[in-house]
């Protein structure tokens, strides 16, 4: 295998050959999603970095590397001994469009894949770099990987309608009548699990996101799935073409007529098969809001898994009661072991992080097999992990005890437990949207100055990715409001650096509740059912309210787990679940 | 005087001659505030309607108003017998662009007076009804408006360093530093609160606003307040030129450079002086957000203004807790009596609400001489007021209970009072939104399924505009954070439609807080210095947290206004800032 500098070496040799100043590499496949098959991790193959988000240019002097601070630490370390430099984003370092300027003399030409960057990103980009030239391209950097994984190809199957709750026909009727709201004649789907939702399949071309790389065309006519063709060899209600054809059959498909498409999701190389008057953009795909609220079987679904997610758990939680666990990498697997005994458990649904004493307070650790730390001592361990399911999708994080609870820690995990808990017992009117509600999680944290900087809840599919739009908990003032069936988490954290960290994350959904002569209220419905560390809870600072909610919460999870679990777990359960 | 039928009639006939199908009357003066001037009260000329938000449109058929929510019971009352209807906002009644294409035919034309309106409004109205004529000109109205009241012309006065904190030089150099970031060279301020600001000047032109007609021209070479020139009768920095030179003398000041303009406070008539190319368009005036930030200065007058109108509320209070009151009126008169035994005290600053029992459930209804509601037996009323001190602005609502309270009364006003109390005790990060706060103020109600649809909080200057921009605490996603200086209400309220409403109000200022490893964090002073009802909290409500807030925040008002008031004011003092 070549190292770092000669790939480096090799792709200056390309961009010279082609007239380039600089290349800039997404890291994202073509579908633009969080995660890309092997076959596309064009930055990890380059710069030996493996975080889930990062930008690479590489011009004729230098090399650089922006990701977030999530993955700080994990890019030192990755990126020492290549010649790539790590560009911290949000922090004073220079951003991609403030580094070229500073870097490159106007006019200089910049080449990037036009696979890999979406319609808004570019168009954004040039409007930045007026005075530069940008080269869209076909991909250099596979002309040098020689040892290129294949396209995934895994097997690609259909849910029964007892498992999605609607059928793809009716789905298509529904995003049609979007189409006609619109004024418009087609779409052209890229997003991988928006298409999966619409068709009711699944596969598993990308880790944890049981997707298949596709696109999919819908008009007022036609349906369309562009996939491998001989992938789908069993009955499907819609027309099927290699992905090949799309070129060719897209302009025949759309007659010339108006279409509807997501600049952010949608490549540069597809969106410059049309005239910018022949399409409208979209701020979300049309399927991404039905996707997101759940019908009645599909949170019949979720509540399944989790229920099996809540029974491995426990048994999990009795036995590392009983017989403690080495280190973080243990603890993972003690948990996947568990999982794996339910015959409906297919994967994790991301990477977990388990993460003990002061790793916890590294947002997204996750130990490997290289690098993972000894549970010795009294310490935290943040455990954040989940698991697709054939009902579907599990998101959880406990913050776990090994030894004796400092003062401290007891008083920090309560105050992210009482923010956690404020969030999920809040009523709310129809149309609230998630930042109205997001200062409810923090609100003891910052009234004792403390803070915590990630999201405090993301959407979570139905046998579908763990992060799913369009809505969110956070500051962001993203409007779109919370409504019936959506699926979200619920997870305020701490993190004290150099000491410890402490999320608790349960999923919630979304429910009617009462109407009165003010409002609609809507409420949630909490899916998670694994019990709070009850010797992390300082009751001092609980209370009535709060101490009652905890207790019927854990007596709830007790009443559905009892008599469903190893000896271990049930004696586990009827600790963890008495009352406070 | 002629009534609004003959107006009408005569507006028809202005409207034929001129070509037009329809006229359209904003509402509005040249600068575009909330209150206008006596001249150019339009609307209420021609409709009879006086609340302070409408707008018409005359065709030859059909005469509308639209006003919002606050007014749909004074404008049914007041439109009565004249040839308006009614249009509700916010409502399915139709808006002013669904009514046009409805009633006219497409091509039709649309007059408006040019000074009505502001840019955006016009131009997003030309998007909106691309297939119609708008057609800006003078206002066809004063010509036949015979008794049409003069101008303002109310004496000009400026403002000592020790009241505002800051010169005027100083002012407009912060603007001129602000102007060199956006690389313009000039800008025309339009809005008069934010003129007052800038010159520190006040008059009275306006009911309750403390503002004087003109606007103001910056540039990196000149500063030029254009007034009617007679007013400035004293020492002033700046080039003072009459009003109706503008047009003139702006485009030789402005040198063919670029400027900047607020399209939203800038009328059409000003703005058609400028070419787009010419132009940058701001979201705020620059003194805008500099005005929001109140200095120390300011801040000591804030609080002088508050204490002296704390000692004239609780003067009332005593008053009132020993004779009573027989009317909605009576109650008004005796506070404003007891203001204006303060010679630092100017006038209201804003029109009063007295609202008892069920006519507490009207947000802003306001009693007359000819509309007001005795006071007999037991009920709520709500009494929300303000006042213009030589030192600062005011604003209070209090709830006051006659007779006995219900058990409902007392639960309803124990949830507002939480909401209002949890929003004051709130320590918040630097950044923080005020959308991200409104739900403090909202929790419990919501849990109770109760709701109220008004701001939460709304800006106060100082000795200025009892509503103040940019920032607000509300639902909706302004992205301005709440910075150190700024003075905002903090309001919540419920409305029980039929049989009382309940408000509570304090005005809050935005002060340093601790800095911790996490964050840099704000919090709020509290301004205003009046108990709450003691008699309508139902302790049963109230945590131990919330019981100390409320005896520590009585405790400061006793220890401030001990020894300052009148018999019945002291003993009304001790009674109701004893420990709960």
């Amino acid at each position: 295998m070549i190292d770092s500098n000669e790939k480096v070496r090799k792709l200056r040799a390309l961009m010279k050959e082609n007239g380039l100043d600089a290349y800039y590499i997404s890291g994202k496949d073509p579908h633009l999603g969080e995660y890309s098959p092997l076959s596309w991790r064009i930055r990890e193959f380059i710069s030996s970095f493996t975080g889930s988000n990062g930008e690479i240019l590489v011009t004729e002097k230098s090399a650089v590397l922006w990701t977030d601070s999530r993955y700080f630490i994990q890019a030192e370390n990755e990126l020492a001994g290549t010649p790539f430099s790590l560009l911290r984003e949000n922090t004073d370092d220079p951003d991609l469009v403030s580094y070229i300027k500073e870097k490159l003399p106007e006019g200089a030409r910049i080449g990037f894949s036009e696979e890999s960057v979406s319609l808004s990103f570019h168009d954004e980009l040039l409007k930045k770099l007026e005075n530069y030239v940008l080269v869209p391209g076909k991909e250099l950097v596979f002309s040098i990987w020689e040892d290129r994984p294949v396209l995934p190809d895994n097997p690609v199957y259909s849910l029964s309608l007892d498992i999605v709750g609607e059928s793809e026909e009716d789905k298509i009727n529904r995003i049609r009548e979007k189409l006609k709201e619109d004024g418009v004649y087609w779409t052209l789907i890229a997003d991988l699990d928006d298409i999966a939702w619409c068709t009711n399949l699944r596969s598993s071309d990308i880790p944890y996101d049981p997707v298949f790389m596709s696109y999919l065309f819908i008009s007022l006519e036609d349906v369309v799935l562009f996939i491998k063709k001989d992938r789908i060899d069993f009955p499907f209600p819609f027309r099927i073409e290699d992905e090949d054809r799309l070129k060719d059959l897209v302009p025949v498909l759309s007659k010339g007529r108006k279409g509807a498409l997501n600049p952010k999701k949608i490549n540069l190389f597809i969106s410059s098969m049309f005239r910018k008057e022949e399409i409208i953009l979209l701020k979300e795909d049309y399927p991404t809001l039905f996707k997101a609220r759940k019908n009645a079987i599909e949170l019949e679904g979720m509540r399944r898994a989790h229920l099996l997610d809540a029974i491995s758990y426990l048994n999990f939680l009795g036995k590392l009661e009983r017989q403690g666990a080495r280190d973080e990498l243990e603890v993972l697997n003690m948990l996947e072991e568990e999982r794996k005994k339910h015959k409906e458990y297919l994967y994790p649904s991301f990477g977990g992080i388990s993460a003990f004493g002061e790793n916890g307070a590294i947002v997204h650790y996750a130990p490997d097999r290289n690098n993972y730390k000894k549970i010795d001592g009294s310490g935290l361990l943040v455990l954040d992990t989940g698991g697709q399911y054939e009902s579907g999708t599990t998101d959880i994080t406990r913050t776990l005890l090994f030894g004796k609870a400092s003062e401290k820690e007891k008083r920090d995990y309560t105050l992210v437990l009482k923010g956690h808990l404020a969030l999920a017992a809040q009523r709310f009117p129809e149309r609230t949207r998630g930042y109205q509600l997001d200062v409810l999680a923090k609100q003891f944290m910052w009234n004792a100055g403390l803070n915590f900087f990630h999201g405090t809840g993301h959407g979570v599919g139905m046998y579908l990715n763990v992060h799913e739009g369009p809505m969110r908990i956070s500051p962001a003032a993203i409007d779109i409001p919370l409504e019936k069936g959506m699926v979200i988490s619920d997870e305020p954290g701490l993190y004290r650096k150099g000491m410890y960290g402490i999320r608790i994350e349960n999923l919630i959904a979304v429910k009617e509740d009462v109407t009165t002569e003010f409002s609609s209220f809507l409420s949630f419905e909490i899916l998670t059912l694994v019990p709070y560390e009850r010797r992390l809870i300082d009751m001092r600072y609980i209370t009535a309210l709060e101490k009652d909610m905890i207790d019927k919460y854990h007596q709830w999870i007790r009443s559905e787990l009892e008599g469903k679990l190893s000896e271990e777990g049930e004696e586990y359960l009827v600790f963890a679940t008495s009352p406070l």
